[in-house]
């Protein structure tokens, strides 16, 4: 069973979907370019089965109509994802697998002003992702 | 330790991050709203510690500028959350509370073609959900 608790949301995000202009190339990026693990495909969408969260890819359009808004869209998104490393090494390490890739390097790596050091890239469709490492807080699913 | 295996990326988003042009609100929406857990303020950023996955709430053109890209965007931003649960009912109280919440419905529940239930809402910021019913696939962290 999967009741919510006293009718509030229970505490997961269970997917986030990525919407792309072109699924074979942003399930390339992500499966052979990173190395995450990949579902069969399933209907049109891509599942990425991941540590907590999943990730899917599917279409753009596909995604819009799916949730009845017009697909039209530009510009910054308002979201990034991010992925915690354990070193400032591993953030400049996988900014570059991430370029090599297939990806687009949005900012290099640095110190920031909460004491860590993180660094953006995008996806081939322009999701961003931030890397980072913080020696301050452990965030997010934890390795097993 | 939190190594690369190999070099790969760690299979895991640690947490997503939504712009929000109204941090008080975005947080009171997610927290009081929807009964999300908060941690107490870390700078500027409000984090939500969930299964898996975090969700972080940060200005919108402070993520912009962490990133380093411009901030304006507007239409569909391409990318959905989707919060899994147990029934059919269970999606469309979840979109009532939503609504109750602040948020906007964006799709009433219905009948998939993949065969489950889903609808939309939006968040006060216009970040896109799903709640879905999948009775076929259990996605994302599972509940302890």
């Amino acid at each position: 069973m999967n009741g919510e608790r006293d009718g509030m949301m229970n505490p997961k995000i269970s997917m986030i979907t990525l919407g792309t202009h072109d699924l074979e190339r942003a399930a390339r990026f992500y499966e052979q370019g990173l190395g995450l693990p990949r579902l069969p495909m399933q209907g049109d969408v891509a599942f990425f089965p991941l540590q907590g969260t999943w990730l899917g890819l599917y279409g753009w359009n596909d995604l819009a109509s799916d949730a009845g808004v017009p697909a039209a869209g530009n510009g910054f998104p308002g979201v990034a994802l991010a992925h915690n490393v354990g070193s400032k090494d591993e953030v400049d390490h996988l900014l570059d697998q991430a370029v090599s890739a297939g990806g687009r390097l949005v900012h290099l790596g640095r110190e920031t002003d909460w004491g860590g050091y993180s660094g953006y890239f995008a996806d081939p469709d322009g999701h961003l992702w931030e890397v980072a490492w913080n020696p301050h807080m452990a965030i997010g699913p934890q390795d097993g």
